[in-house]
């Protein structure tokens, strides 16, 4: 027994990382099933959705699961911001034959309410997660008084140790080679951020809960690497996209087989805050890191009809293509062999 | 013997990181005594105050030793930049009541010429290292000739091909976290840059050649995760920064002792390059990736009579404060018993 094992109550020290919008139950009941934590990402989920793949994760498998949620505090409404964006995007609408003024612009992802609370008390999760720090004590609170373990992710030494300030039972340390947000709350400035092999080394040695290593591991070497920083377990994401349980679109499968998947970069055009992509044209003409987009979660919603249209053309350019710094373990393989692959060097 | 003891013949897969201007023969001296393949970096130094070192080396020990060289070339002159960056200096020059009439503007760091193949020649080095790339065909012929084995550094899984393909040794892969300057020289996009776990990785997957892994690597553990990764020798910097053997300045020492070493960033502002450090007042000022310094190395020189006398004053204002992102491993301890503590755990 690791650890982790005592922690959540798996086998291997190894957590599937919650992907909102590339996967739903059926890559979390495989990586459950191999021996694995499976994460369920919630964050683009209704309650009766969640209740719905919680279900189908309890009719799968008796063990563990994770269910992740976002813990930003959603933007004040700023009409200029949005004005601004929506111009941006004009030329895209006119190009694709859309009618600029359906523009939608609802939040895009969901905050951490009292409602999500409700929910815990109800379905009650061996495994809570949160991304963008923490919910509001009095709502932590209720999520620890349901018997969850609760986990977050830190970006820095200072986020760790805020963290562990706060009860959680571990932190996730995401390296600067992790695919999709980062999970930067207390710092602004991406230069604070840091590599997986700097960042994992110095959370263990600051912190008195486990660290789970994120970022770059995709592979048994990778994975056997970050144990032997001192993590007690690694979160692995991107390698699990091109499995067949992962709902990965198509464009998005055929941008990490390719080789364009060797260039990410980190963009907040997607959603209004940093996250780390394959290069696409939207990223491509407006740049990466654009301040044309508002305020993390404001920038998604105005996006959707241009990524649905071109998708459904066979193109990616306007689709948030997540994928972390190290692809080669992405495999055509099914969840639970990639599991195994995964952990064979330990 | 492992694979990167056959190839240089030391006992232990370590190299101590050529570090310009903070280290001479001294530091590579103690580490080569104590079994790990000490550098020496030349880019600084001329003929025959390399002469010198590599003589103190000799007389010192029997054993391997590395001369680093920049394998840059040099940029055009621009006249209009080098104003543009003086102009930006003009009132730092005024407040420190230097004269703005004598501002120094030598190219900074030197590259690698057909005299550093002549002195290659005479001294006949048992290793060399470059930075940026490698120098023109028929002068890496040159020093192949003298039977050095050579190690060059790559940022990308494109520029390590590029680098095994004109016959290096070994790649050092030289992931985000690393201090100094980056050995970029294919790509100019920053945003390639990745971290040390999934740059060593891959680039273990797609060479031939032996991989040396740079950047974070700051004591026993991560030196262990660096070989697990399949790397087959580590190459630590900033470990050995506090050591008495490196010639780090007083307030270069004092950044790293502070919590300031926690914020580095990838500035230009000392040389014109990117290079990791840590955060000062001339990068809070002009911003870490500013476009007024001219291309690499022409910023240099412009700063030295400022650098000098505010460090005369115990201000490091104007210093290139380099630094990786894992500072944790400095100590100061002699540089023998640092690298005995990092291959610890082996």
């Amino acid at each position: 027994m690791t650890r982790f094992s005592r922690l959540v109550g798996v086998d291997l020290p190894l957590v599937q990382a919650p992907m909102a919008g590339v996967q739903a139950s059926a890559l979390a009941i495989a990586v459950c099933q191999a021996g694995g934590l499976g994460s369920l990402p919630c964050a683009m989920l209704t309650a009766d959705q969640i209740r719905a793949e919680v279900a189908a994760i309890r009719a799968a498998t008796s063990r563990p699961f994770n269910l992740n949620f976002f813990a930003h505090t959603p933007p004040a409404p700023d009409a200029l911001r949005m004005a601004v964006w929506h111009s941006a995007l004009l030329p895209y609408y006119r190009e694709l034959g859309l009618d600029p003024a359906a523009i939608p612009s609802g939040p895009g992802r969901a905050p951490f309410t009292p409602e999500a609370a409700d929910l815990l008390e109800e379905l009650r999760p061996p495994v809570v997660s949160f991304h963008f720090g923490l919910p509001a004590a009095d709502l932590l609170a209720r999520v620890r008084a349901t018997g969850a373990r609760i986990l977050a992710s830190a970006t820095t030494i200072e986020e760790a140790l805020w963290l562990q300030a706060r009860g959680v039972d571990a932190v996730i340390a995401q390296g600067i080679e992790a695919g999709g947000h980062r999970g930067i709350f207390l710092a602004h400035d991406l230069s604070t951020q840091s590599g997986t092999m700097a960042l994992v080394s110095q959370l263990v040695d600051a912190l008195q809960v486990p660290v789970i290593a994120a970022g770059g591991i995709a592979d048994a070497r990778t994975l056997r690497a970050a144990l032997s920083l001192g993590a007690a377990a690694a979160q692995v994401g991107t390698a699990y996209m091109l499995c067949p349980e992962a709902t990965t679109s198509s464009v998005h499968r055929a941008a990490i087989r390719s080789a364009r998947s060797q260039h990410t970069v980190l963009t907040r055009l997607f959603s209004g805050g940093p996250a780390r992509g394959i290069v696409n044209r939207l990223i491509r003409e407006l740049g990466p890191m654009s301040a044309l987009a508002p305020p993390f979660p404001l920038a998604a919603s105005a996006l959707a009809p241009l990524r649905s249209l071109a998708e459904s053309l066979g193109r990616d350019d306007f689709s948030p293509l997540w994928c972390g710094q190290n692809p080669s373990g992405c495999a055509e393989l099914p969840a639970a062999e990639l599991t195994r692959a995964l952990v064979a060097a330990l």
